[in-house]
């Protein structure tokens, strides 16, 4: 056995994250204490909330440490149980990823079936991703059958999920925007109504012109223009579920602000910012109806997978790039 | 009898509305068809949504049409009846203001009882500027007791409501802003906990002065500024009303918008815009509520009156402009 390797914050980002900010360390596979497993990683997901967490300002979740191992959400196997109900084999979920091999207290983690989907797939359609998009878009955006969903990002892992959730539940029309031609091509292939560039010009104008009725509910990954696009295009009672502002999670100037706020009176829109976290009452039924619509090949999901940990940081910047289509992934 | 006399929009404002938009025009008093009244107008609102209708744009009601009367909230005694259940000298409340004398059909008009409260009040604290403030902060806001609750142009109509109500409904801390010393003072005397004058500094290191702890609800009038800082002010699940932006609606150029709208996210923030007439299902209970306060001397409400007709357009400039203390009214 070789060792453990784990990736460190070596320095807070300024602006755009660059591999300097990042370290590879080798250290010992640790031994698990009472209470306690070992897990060999087999999946990492890096996202884009890890970039606020890289600076050193209260948020939702403490910010890393410097010289630390960053963390988030992974899944792999036991390799070395002190717990009861786990054995070497079992294939958990849990939230110290970032590493190859993870020690951690039994209670931070939660069995997952295998046979049931790929074990990468808990960590995007069937996991934190496939609930953000579920709860944002019924929950927070309250949508209703018939609706016009416009989302933002719309290739990313929650994105995609997001539009394709909004067909299955009975939306009327269902519009994406992304970043590359590849991309919306992709989003048409999802059973998307329409898609466009946002490099094609203004997306007020995209929009309109993929929505001429406009549309009812948006589900924001990206903030900045699109959000200004979406309350302009809103229909009366239109709402807007705040997932993610990637566009300007790097900015080090006052990001643009939609400077059209003051129609949300006359149109009676609701602006509503969500964390997943806050909507764990819905896990159960989102499990449930997500796994029995890819069972039945209703819903397609896109995996970006980079091998090896010490490529992690490269697949993080990569995300933020956009260079990722669905759930970006390391395998290690 | 001396003729009506009443105010027509002789030109659209670009930016600050003029005298010279406006101009005053003598017709013949009125007489009623079958099912209509003609009701001599005392009380005329005038309110900061006009500002809205006088340009040429499709919002949630018609733009006013050039060189026609302007409307709005009015208060008046019938002088003629021609419809059931309407005799002269009834109190009625109805929508064609800014003139001496109104023709409307019956089902446009609203009896409403001069021994209950003045019959101003009935454009005010009992009225539409009343029940904005009580849907907006209960329903829209859903305003819990215990709550800090920040108010914009606090010292205006609206404004001194939604502060005393949610003094009365259990708030454990209200902050209001203002644009004098005077209002500041008069905010005090009304059983504000903290008050400012914007002019003092950045509204968000003042709001944060009277808020260490941070607000849980904003009511706001104002927009720009305010609202960012409101924003920043926030505590988790907090939610802001949005009733009004008057600070922006004379603005010529893209106002300024809150550069920190991806708090919503962590904070899991609401911004809601709303129109009191989508709250009709609540003014029973507003007025019930509302009218005890009153009689018990619970909530008390200013009024700076104008009076005479032809002095219409510069009590609605002076509103715009702030001069109002609590509602602003013409007296004709």
């Amino acid at each position: 056995m070789s060792g453990n390797r784990e990736i460190h914050l070596a320095s807070r980002p300024q602006g755009w994250p660059t591999a300097e900010n990042f370290r590879l360390v080798s250290t010992e596979v640790p031994t698990p204490g009472p209470g306690q497993l070992v897990v060999r990683n087999r999946f990492i997901s890096v996202d884009p909330y890890m970039r606020g967490r890289m600076n050193d300002v209260k948020s939702y979740v403490p910010p890393y440490a410097l010289d630390a191992p960053l963390d988030g959400a992974a899944v792999g196997e036991v390799l070395a149980s002190e717990a009861e109900g786990f054995a070497p084999g079992d294939t958990v979920l849990h939230g110290l990823g970032w590493r190859e091999y993870a020690l951690l207290d039994a209670k931070a983690a939660r069995k997952v079936d295998p046979d049931l989907a790929p074990v990468s797939a808990y960590l995007g359609v069937l996991g934190m991703t496939g609930l953000t998009a579920y709860a944002g878009l019924l929950d927070v955006a309250a949508m209703r059958p018939g609706e016009t969903v416009f989302v933002s990002g719309a290739a990313g892992a929650v994105g995609s999920m997001v539009g394709q959730i909004a067909k299955l539940r009975g939306a009327g029309r269902v519009i994406g925007s992304a970043g590359s031609p590849a991309k919306v091509e992709r989003l048409r292939a999802l059973g998307f109504d329409a898609a466009f560039d946002y490099h094609d010009g203004p997306v007020y104008q995209q929009l309109k012109a993929a929505a001429p009725d406009g549309i009812d509910v948006y589900f924001d990954n990206v903030g900045g223009e699109h959000l200004e696009a979406a309350i302009g295009a809103m229909n009366l009672h239109g709402r807007a579920a705040i997932c993610g502002m990637i566009a300007q999670y790097n900015a080090t100037e006052p990001p643009a602000a939609p400077r059209n706020l003051a129609l949300l009176i006359g149109k009676r829109l609701t602006l509503r910012g969500f964390l997943v976290g806050d909507h764990n009452h819905l896990r159960e039924q989102f499990v449930r109806e997500t796994a029995g619509w890819l069972r039945d090949g209703k819903l397609s999901y896109d995996e970006t997978v980079v091998d090896g940990i010490e490529h992690a940081p490269e697949a993080f910047l990569g995300m933020l790039r956009g260079e990722n289509l669905g759930k970006m992934l390391v395998r290690v």
